[in-house]
Order: structure tokens, then C-alpha cells, then sequence
């Protein structure tokens, strides 16, 4: 298959937080029957950030990708923070992650931060690519950290047991080989663009107008009417994804989808022809991470050799918007 | 000059809140003497969002700038939401704003943000213009919405008298016409990440934990500590900048910097050998409104045509992280 804008991945690491929860505590804590989150939700037990912070979390992703990749922060030329939740409003993810290096206080390579909420790491990918691309960059680390956690509500269940925290940096660079993205497509459907929403903490509803409610200031979702949008739109996002190329879904090694729910994992094996051999599911031991799901699977991947040198991977996300992102890439270290 | 990525401005457009707040009525407020506003702060007046939200502000620059373009919402390719201040948490901002447009509801073009604080519109515009590269575009609306207001602290009468709110959108087009982007260049100076902040109301410090307190949850400047690094970092950043160009600032048509500060616009005048007659200076009628600034200084210089067919446009920004971003271009609507 043709390469777009050829790339290798240098090095990956991830960070996940110390504490651990089960699903068995969650519902004993709301007082649900044993087993009933994973029967339902797909979740036995998810990390939760009781001690890091986003930054603090991105750091460590980021030094872990930096030692896999035989680099120091000195070899990075751009660094992009691709998150939807955040330690601060202002300044942004991506300098704060800049800032925990304090080696890299004489260095001046630029910070950016995207977000497209659970689909952040597709788009910055995209993004990343095309600066390389542009000439004026070697090395640009891609880090998605996030904790939903301090965004659940225990009153919504659904939700509660669903999402984790997590974080993980990947490092792309030029390569003369020809590996890297074959081709990448962005879709949003507006008209969900309210079914996913944290009601309060923005300039809508201000703290300083909206006290503290559990409910405003949580994520809530209407899953039935987003499950309904993407089992109508995700057919025709793939059907003309994968129209121009040579391959179909069923022919790409790896495909690394957004752990949305189990639910949306299974949509994907059916539209996968009832094959769920070559998608990675991780939302057992992980729950939804939001945008650093897709990354942390991809670490995952590497890691434990499911994706090897020169295999297709095909990352493919909803997000909340609504959007979906597939990038479609040949992957390689060289 | 060599055109690096060629583009157009289709149309423009901007939205100013109603409400407009003068600096005489803040020194009653804070206190302070008449004049000492405009004389320190450089500001006399500014718009505040009183009823308007970011999206709706988003909405009417975006429905001006296509009216400007003689375009619909069905003409955009691809939407980017270039701002630091939002509505929600979550979705992303771009998803709102197209979510206004209930004509765009069957359209599926993708939404992104991009966010890099101040710079946000200079962060964005270059990512537009190697979208439009990309060859997977044809026209890209960049729209920058700020409610400042909202997150003033009356206590601190320096940030107070300085930010004020509103919005602007752009629409660039690839075009076969020799004009476009000439240069672009960020960097990010991490050590002084903190120096602007908003401490509450992220993850850091949750309006689960931390209820309202105006300086927490208020955008707080270390100016003096801000400053000092600008005036060590600027110089170099703009002689690095010039470096590979055959012209320097003095011979740029237009220059449209950050409306930071007064401070800092004169600091630019000095670097500028003493001439701001080409630099626009817009901050006595609308303050610092963040990453709206450089696009409605941009839209209101085409508009009352200081800057016109052919001329080059420098737009130059200085955020919180600290970044400093450039991006030199050579206008044209063809």
C-alpha cells in the first residue's frame, strides 16, 4: 500500500497509576450485584490517580518512551499533549509536560496541545505526520494522559464503573524507509455533539455561579442515543475509510480500537466480520481512559509483540463530538 | 519571498459582545484614580460577554466570516477551534460550534481543537495551511472565541483592567496563486509554564476539593516575572525568525501582535527600531481577549483595509507556557 507520510516509531512507554480498583468493590460501594459490571459494562478493575497528576503522569509515559526510544528530552523537536482532561485550564497540557522537565528548561522546541477529546492521540498523530512532513522536525513526542476519575459521578453508575486513568507517549521520527501512515480520515457529527458533556466547570455553567454538584460537574453520557448515532454512521466511516484502499478491515494485522464500551468493541467485531482475534480489547483490566486508551493499547501492543515490524495497525476511535477518526499506518522502529 | 504553503483568505468575520465595560467605570469599582488604567494598562474600554456564551460568539463570527466569503457551512472542509477559555469540559469547542449550525447536522467535515493558550490562532492557522497541503482540503474555517471575563479576579487590578472578551473566524482556501504562508516558528520556553495560570477547576485542584475562591479559579500573571523573560527571549526568537528571509520586521506591511499588554506592544515598537506605525495596536478598545486577539486585529486590519491584496502580514504572539509563535504570510483573497 502506498505510504502517505512515511514515519517509524522510536520509542513507546506508558504510565499507569499505583491504586487499582475492582469492579467487585465498585459494586459493593453502590450496591450492585456481584458481577454485574462486567457481565455489563466489560470492566473487572481499572487504575485510578489517587496520588499523580495528569502531568505527572504524562511525565513518566514520556521518560519511559524517551529510554525506549534511546533518546533524551534533548532529541525531541515538538511535543504535543493530545488530552481531553487537564491538571490546569490555563497554561496547557502540553507545556505543563515541558515544564516536569527541568533538564529541558535551555531547550525552546514548541508545545501544542489537540484535542478532540477520546480521538486526541488519531488526530495528533495525523498532525504530528504532517509536521515531519513540513521538514522542520525530526522527533515529536505524542503524550495522552488523563483521569476521569475525579469526573465520575457514583450516582451514574454507567459511567462510574466504566473509565480509568492512564497515560502514554509514543515518539514518532523521519524515516527513509517506507513505513508509517497510509491514510487518515476525521469525521464529525454535530448533531451529537451535546450527548457526551460535563454540564458545569466551563464558562456555561462557571464555578463561580455553580457550586459543586456531583452530577453537574461529572461526565455524562446518553448512551443509548450515541450507541444509536454510531451503529448508523461507523458502517459508512469504514465503508469509505477503507474504499480507496487495496485492503479491507478484515485484512489489517492490528486494529487498536477506542475502549469505548463494550458494546462499541463488540459493534466493531461484527462490522469486523464476527472477528474479534485481531481487535485489542484491554477495557477488562482498564476501563475507558479516554484519549490515552488507544495509546496505551498501542504501547501494550508493541510491548507484549501482538504488533511486529512492518504489520498494518489500524487506530479507530468515537469520541465524544461526535467524532470518529481512523489512521491507518505500516508500523515500524526503523 | 518563497511561498511555503499557499493559501487564501476567503472571508472573515468577528463578533464583539454588546455589553462594552469602560476602564472609568472599573476605577470606580477597584477604587483606583481616574486615568490610572489607561495610563498603566493601556486599555479604555473593553467588550464583556454578559449574555453571550463562547459558542454563540463562535457561531457569529463563523456566520459572518462565510457571509464575507459568499460560502455556506456546507462549503467547510474541516473546522478548527483555536481558543483557551470553552464552554464545557467536554466536547471539544469546534464540536459546539458546529453543533450551532443545525444546517450542518447532516455534514460530516471533522472538528478540532488546537490549543496553545494565546497563540492558539497562529497554532492553528499554520496546522491549516499543511491540511490544505495535504491535498484533503479545499476550505478551512479557524474560529477563536474568549470569555476572559468570567475568570478575572477583582482583587488583582492588573489582569482586571487588562482582558476583555470576543471573537473572530477566518476561512482559508488553497488557491494556485503565488500567496500564502512564508514562514512559521514556535518555540516554548517551559521554565516560565506557571508564571500564568489558573489554578483551579482542573484536576490539579478539583471544584470537587477546592470551592470558589476568585484567585483560584481566576487567571493569575506573574507580569513582572513574564516580562523579563519575554525581553531576554524575543529578541532572539525574531532574529531567528528573520534569519532565512530576505526581509526583516521593518519591511513587513503589517504587523499584528498578541494584544498582551501595553508593555509588551512597546517592547515590540523598540524591537521594531521605534516604529509602530505598522504594528496594529487595538488593545485601548478591546484589552487582552486571549487567543482572539490576533484574528480580530486580523479581520478588523482587512476590514478597514490596513492590510491588503498582497501585502505580507506578520502575525506574532507571545502565550502562556511561555510560548512565542510567528507566522509570516503574504495576504491575498484569491
Amino acid at each position: 500500500m502506498n505510504i502517505q507520510r512515511a514515519f517509524s516509531i522510536k520509542g513507546v512507554g506508558k504510565y499507569l497509576p499505583k491504586t487499582t480498583i475492582s469492579s467487585s468493590k465498585i459494586e459493593e460501594e453502590l450496591g450492585l450485584s456481584k458481577g454485574y459490571i462486567f457481565k455489563n459494562i466489560g470492566v473487572k478493575t481499572r487504575h485510578v490517580a489517587m496520588e499523580e497528576s495528569n502531568t505527572f503522569m504524562a511525565e513518566q509515559a514520556l521518560r519511559s518512551a524517551l529510554k525506549d526510544a534511546n533518546m533524551s528530552i534533548k532529541d525531541i523537536d515538538c511535543l504535543i499533549g493530545a488530552s481531553a482532561t487537564f491538571d490546569y485550564i490555563i497554561p496547557n497540557r502540553s507545556c505543563l509536560i515541558k515544564n516536569a522537565f527541568k533538564e529541558a528548561f535551555d531547550l525552546d522546541f514548541p508545545c501544542i496541545d489537540i484535542d478532540t477529546v477520546c480521538t486526541s492521540f488519531i488526530s495528533a498523530l495525523d498532525y504530528a505526520t504532517l509536521l515531519l512532513h513540513s521538514g522542520d522536525y525530526r522527533n515529536i513526542a505524542i503524550v495522552s494522559s488523563e483521569i476521569s476519575s475525579i469526573g465520575l459521578n457514583p450516582n451514574d453508575a454507567e459511567t462510574y464503573s466504566l473509565f480509568g486513568d492512564g497515560a502514554a507517549a509514543v515518539i514518532i521520527s523521519t524515516t527513509n524507509q517506507k513505513n508509517g501512515l497510509i491514510q487518515y480520515k476525521s469525521k464529525t457529527y454535530a448533531e451529537g455533539a451535546k450527548y457526551t458533556i460535563i454540564e458545569a466547570g466551563g464558562n456555561m455553567n462557571p464555578t463561580k455561579n455553580v457550586p459543586y454538584d456531583p452530577a453537574l460537574y461529572s461526565f455524562q453520557m446518553q448512551g443509548r442515543k450515541l450507541l444509536k448515532k454510531v451503529k448508523s454512521t461507523l458502517p459508512i466511516f469504514l465503508s469509505q475509510f477503507f474504499k480507496p484502499l487495496p485492503v479491507s478491515l478484515q485484512d489489517i494485522n492490528l486494529i487498536i480500537p477506542h475502549q469505548a464500551s463494550k458494546l462499541g468493541l463488540r459493534m466493531l467485531a461484527t462490522l469486523n466480520k464476527g472477528n474479534s482475534e485481531n481487535i485489542v480489547d484491554q477495557l477488562e483490566n482498564h476501563g475507558n481512559c479516554i484519549a490515552a486508551s488507544i495509546p496505551i493499547a498501542l504501547v501494550t501492543s508493541i510491548e507484549n509483540k501482538t504488533l511486529t515490524e512492518g504489520d498494518t495497525c489500524f487506530l479507530l476511535g468515537t469520541a465524544a463530538g461526535i467524532t470518529i477518526s481512523g489512521l491507518l499506518f505500516k508500523y515500524s522502529r526503523l
